[in-house]
């Protein structure tokens, strides 16, 4: 999305993963549900009876997309909400079972966090501990995982559809018959790729993210099978998965959007697939870079690289100076300067990392100018660390 | 707040308690904030600061109002979720001084949760068991509260405001002084007060709700006092006090309703001060009613009443067929039947409950058909049950 002001070029923003711009339709069904679905649903009067109407209707729409019974869906507070309740609620009613959360190692920091907590304590026999490894293209190793899955004392397994900072997709089917004959409930995430690509049905819980897809922050979504059994750990409330219930509005604008993304999610994906393929393939000529993640199998909007000799850092930074914002998974936050899990367990340079997530609006001509910009960025970085001549 | 259909009588909306009607500048600082900072503020590029800027601004303004400084104001999902977090963190930070947690018998459920949570397996000697009991008018039990706080082994105390559901002020500032004396942090539940009354600063943790008083639901307000220690027990995550990260928007326009409502708040609290005693006085002549809550001491938009020989529920349904919305402690919402513990704690008849809560909006026109109407619906209602003649 670009914002034109006189005198100055018009910035290009591509650090559209986990927070997109909300769609134009987003912001029309808000203002209608701010007017008709201001009240709290859980009141008996009109207002509040009207609000519900609009709250289910939301969470039938994205039923719909997601291949789910309109009951299955849950709003939460966030995509990290979503998934540390997932992961803790369906491994506490499996107890019984055992409290192992088998995780590959490109899970988003709240699966893996959420995991460590439920299985804390627990020493499955014979298996090497810790979240199953994946190959330099960030896929999980479907035999380690399978194994893992199989193993006595699993409570729950957890694999993402495909991964938001490297664009991987994941063998989320192959991973779903193993825990399916396991009897192990399988926890998707696919706040990454709902509404970008075709959702798979391999699931027993799926999250998925409103702030990717067009829609707003302040909202998640969480689908649970009718037979998948959870045990919530949560306060206790009348509304469980968002405690103090949750904004009518910002749900329905986010059903809204998902709606309007999946009208011509087909023709999006084409279209930024073949612009992420000419980025990917533009940049692999600037030396000493890699062009991270699965160059086929992989989300359409989303491109990665690591430079050799480079800070993302700084890199992120002298972008924005010249009109580009970009993600870095070098320090993909202001307060986290910690490099990326996922680069390291793919085995990936970590330090001169940036991504790129286009959004719907962004063009070709867009892409065309990063793409003639950038390896002067780099340049003009590997000088000020002194190593421009390499 | 109410809606012309012509042929229909306009509804008019007195349920504004927790949950009102967006401010309207509300909602054009939440459209300019969506312009602004849709995208991710922990992001390093001019967007992502663009989007901090917002949030730091929010946070300012909050602070001005709440007498807090800036960096001790925090964004939670919702009012539940501060109150949950508050008890947590604070009392899991003074776990050597004890695991108690005094709170009065009519804070939230929330809040009686979350004590009930930390202080589990405590077993404060020579003390009552249980919450610190209130009189009649739901005012809390000071001297047993200073007891209770004085004891060994608190880890904190929380005392509320003002009571959303009969209006009752409690002695805050009593309370805190005793608290500071016995070094144990006071969590003030301010969540029915903000916007509608002068806030005290006698407190250590302050939880405020934006759907309170004019702004978006989706977005809570915790201050925390500088020198209170805290435990955060959630999810690890880039903001702990609401994981996932917060909706700019949202607490940008919560922040604008606040100025707002705060720019003509005492005429605000003048004018529906003198409508709550209207009806509190046309009420009272109805027979077989009790008026709840203190008649001086008291929020200014918010009027109770319990009727004999009546169900709450039945009343709320009945009025809301002739075009007014209330509230019910009976049957607080469609799906809690339990009376409220509130009105049980203070020893008034759950049964037949009714509240109204004034909005900015609310007309004396308004007020004056309310009055109109209840003695005949009260008279239908006790009907229904056969009891109409007593």
């Amino acid at each position: 999305m670009s914002h034109a002001t006189p005198g100055i070029p018009e910035r290009v923003h591509l650090d559209n993963g986990g927070r997109a711009p909300w769609h134009p339709l987003a912001r029309q069904a808000f203002e209608q549900a701010l007017a008709d679905g201001w009240a709290d649903p859980r009141r008996l009067h009109a207002e509040g009876r009207r609000a519900a109407r609009l709250l289910d209707g939301a969470r039938e729409a994205i039923a719909a997309v997601l291949g789910a019974r309109t009951q299955e869906v849950r709003f939460t507070p966030s995509h990290t909400a979503s998934l540390h309740t997932a992961v803790a609620s369906a491994a506490a009613a499996r107890r019984r079972a055992g409290s192992t959360v088998v995780v590959s190692a490109v899970e988003r920091a709240a699966v893996l966090h959420a995991a460590s907590l439920a299985s804390r304590g627990a020493e499955p026999a014979g298996l090497p501990a810790g979240p199953v490894p994946v190959d330099r293209l960030g896929r999980v190793d479907v035999d380690a995982m399978v194994a893992a899955v199989r193993a006595p004392g699993v409570a729950l397994a957890a694999l993402q559809h495909a991964n938001g900072e490297v664009g991987t997709v994941q063998p989320v089917e192959a991973v779903h018959d193993a825990a399916r004959t396991a009897g192990v409930p399988l926890l998707v995430d696919a706040g990454a790729s709902v509404g970008h690509v075709a959702v798979p049905d391999t699931w027993d819980l799926l999250a998925a993210d409103p702030a990717d897809w067009g829609g707003p922050a302040g909202v998640g979504v969480l689908a649970v099978r009718q037979r998948v059994r959870t045990t919530l750990v949560g306060p206790e409330d009348e509304d469980p998965w968002a405690p103090g219930g949750v904004s009518v509005p910002l749900a329905f604008a986010a059903a809204v959007a998902l709606q309007a993304v999946e009208s011509d999610r087909v023709a999006q994906e084409a279209r930024r697939r073949a612009l992420v393929e000419r980025v990917r393939a533009e940049v692999s000529r600037i030396p000493d870079v890699e062009v991270v993640g699965d160059p086929d199998d992989r989300l359409p909007h989303v491109a990665t690289f690591s430079f050799l000799y480079v800070d993302g850092e700084a890199l992120v930074t002298e972008l924005d100076r010249l009109g580009f914002a970009v993600g870095s998974g070098s320090a993909c936050t202001a307060s986290t300067l910690e490099p990326s899990h996922v680069l390291a367990a793919m085995g990936v340079l970590t330090h001169g990392n940036v991504r790129i997530a286009l959004d719907r609006s962004t063009t070709a001509d867009e892409v065309d100018r990063f793409c003639a910009v950038l390896p002067g960025a780099v340049s003009r970085v590997r000088e000020m660390l002194g190593v421009g001549g390499l």
